[in-house]
């Protein structure tokens, strides 16, 4: 079978390619070709599979039909502008996170116009799709209700998915995946980004900023967790799914509290002790918005499953970032 | 006040150019200007105030900047393919329904960069943006799950509006229409067309086709009250809306058979011997997912206000269709 991976660049998308070539396979099916987009050509790992790298502007004219010209069997579509550029930068956001995704929905239907083509598509989507008000646990059902553009274009991209789905263009399933941590990497200016620092940080020997109560309460998946949910769903019978084709994934909730005593369990208290609390109103409202916990029934009877608590959380962090060592380099 | 109606050649915006026309003002301003806008320009009724009347395709290139040049302070926006012809003609569908509707959205964005500029925007949009699996009442907080094109094209309109609105581009508010009856003129091709048509046709002695049992419910609102709704979401401050712009509307939920008592009331049983049973398979199992019922408690609370009961809804039809006279013409 042929894969192709938009938004491959990522950390996600570098992570879902490493497990694709590990396992050689996909739903049983060896993998023949697999395909690398990103918006700079993302680098092509050592393997014996057939891997094409491309630099490609999803958002730009026959960027799309470019992509799907070798008609991919599944296709990954994970590329995004991240919320905080989105909302900082309105037409960019737009741009790439409506218009590109609706451009790829365009290219697989004008080549099914001309073929028999009707490739699986898995549609990273989020959280973010939801705002307050919200209750305490968010069920299946819940109405979508972005508080950010780039939760307005996700939401929009899973009804579009839905309908051109339902119209047999494609056999579409979208994922809304959790908060990621721990992501590797340096700190980035996202709002969330504190969740993952607050870890990743005091693991090497760093000080962290902790701008928000240790009562906060986030919905997380590692990045272990992310990659086999979109390894699941490409996998995935979409039948059961009727017209809800985006799912809430099975994440694991967690207040800060928590994720600091998992911290001292893991990385021990000299760790913790790195963890500076310098409260910010701003990201205290924002996050204050946020979803904070799910039951996500449908998912888990889907057959995704996802982290069992924060300690693993961490200790795969450590096993895949660090080489199995904390503390200072 | 300056006024813009998109879509203004339709049955609803004829209606609602009369009443505002009537009025002589909206919300305590008097209107100074009208503009009705259609793919063919609609006819000018005779007054006072200042109308223009435009043919324009709001989703070719600059027709929605050249709507809005003299700056409109409400506009109201109808313009939409229905739901069949968006089914039948997915391009067209797309094109006039969604691109149609972001076109217009972001020439207001654009004039708003320009200068001041902040209209009130109202969005019609429709219960087509819920189907099945449904409760037997939708509470205001129901997630959309659209089983159509138009309805994808619908909800995708509220999510942009929601957004826009947040950015403080325009004050937007979306009414979701629930099935309009008794609707004037020829039978059409609709699906629900025979929710109106059991009324209209043997109020003029005409034979009508039912196609579905008597126990089918549905969602309704005559014309006068569809424009009330539109007025009231003119004048009404969208403060304690939040980010949750669109309305479930007061509607009246009756079964076909509650309709046919209402006739036989209000037509005796002279009309209602002229409804012919014809069972449809096909539209049996499109009506099934539709919506039956609604707690609308927002827009009650809002002040929106709907139609006591469908003698009245055929009471109304009958004033001011049928210049208060039934039977053959």
């Amino acid at each position: 079978m042929k894969i192709l991976i938009i938004g491959a660049g990522g950390m996600i998308g570098r992570k879902l390619t490493a497990a694709l070539l590990k396992d050689g396979s996909l739903n049983g099916r060896s993998i023949a070709a697999l395909t690398l987009a990103d918006i700079f050509a993302p680098e092509v790992p050592p393997s014996q599979i057939d891997i094409v790298s491309v630099a490609n502007d999803l958002s730009a004219e026959g960027a799309a039909a470019e992509l799907i010209k070798d008609r991919p069997d599944v296709i990954f579509h994970l590329a995004a502008i991240v919320s905080g550029e989105a909302e900082a930068d309105f037409e960019k956001g737009y741009r790439i996170n409506l218009d590109g995704t609706r451009l790829l929905y365009e290219a697989i239907r004008q080549a099914g116009q001309a073929e028999s083509y009707f490739p699986k598509l898995v549609f990273t989507s989020s959280i973010a799709v939801f705002g307050e008000p919200l209750p305490a646990v968010i069920p299946d059902t819940q109405v979508l209700t972005p508080l950010t553009s780039y939760g307005t274009q996700k939401a929009i991209g899973e009804l579009l998915l839905a309908d051109y789905s339902r119209r047999g263009i494609f056999d579409g399933i979208g994922i809304r995946l959790p908060t990621i941590v721990v992501r590797p990497g340096a700190p980035n200016k996202a709002a969330s980004g504190f969740f993952s620092g607050i870890i990743r940080e005091p693991l090497v020997g760093l000080e962290a900023v902790l701008p928000v109560a240790e009562t906060v309460r986030h919905w997380f998946a590692s990045p272990r967790a992310a990659v086999g949910f979109l390894i699941h769903a490409a996998a995935l019978n979409t039948e059961s799914l009727g017209q809800r084709r985006s799912l809430n994934m099975p994440g694991l909730s967690a207040t800060v509290g928590e994720q600091i005593e998992a911290l001292e369990r893991v990385g021990g208290s000299d760790a913790v002790a790195l963890i500076r609390r310098e409260p910010d109103a701003k990201i205290i409202e924002m996050v204050a918005g946020w979803p904070k916990n799910f039951d996500a029934q449908r998912s888990i009877d889907l057959g995704f499953s996802g982290d069992n608590n924060f300690d693993d959380i961490i200790r795969a962090h450590i096993a895949d970032e660090l080489n199995g060592r904390i503390g200072k380099p």
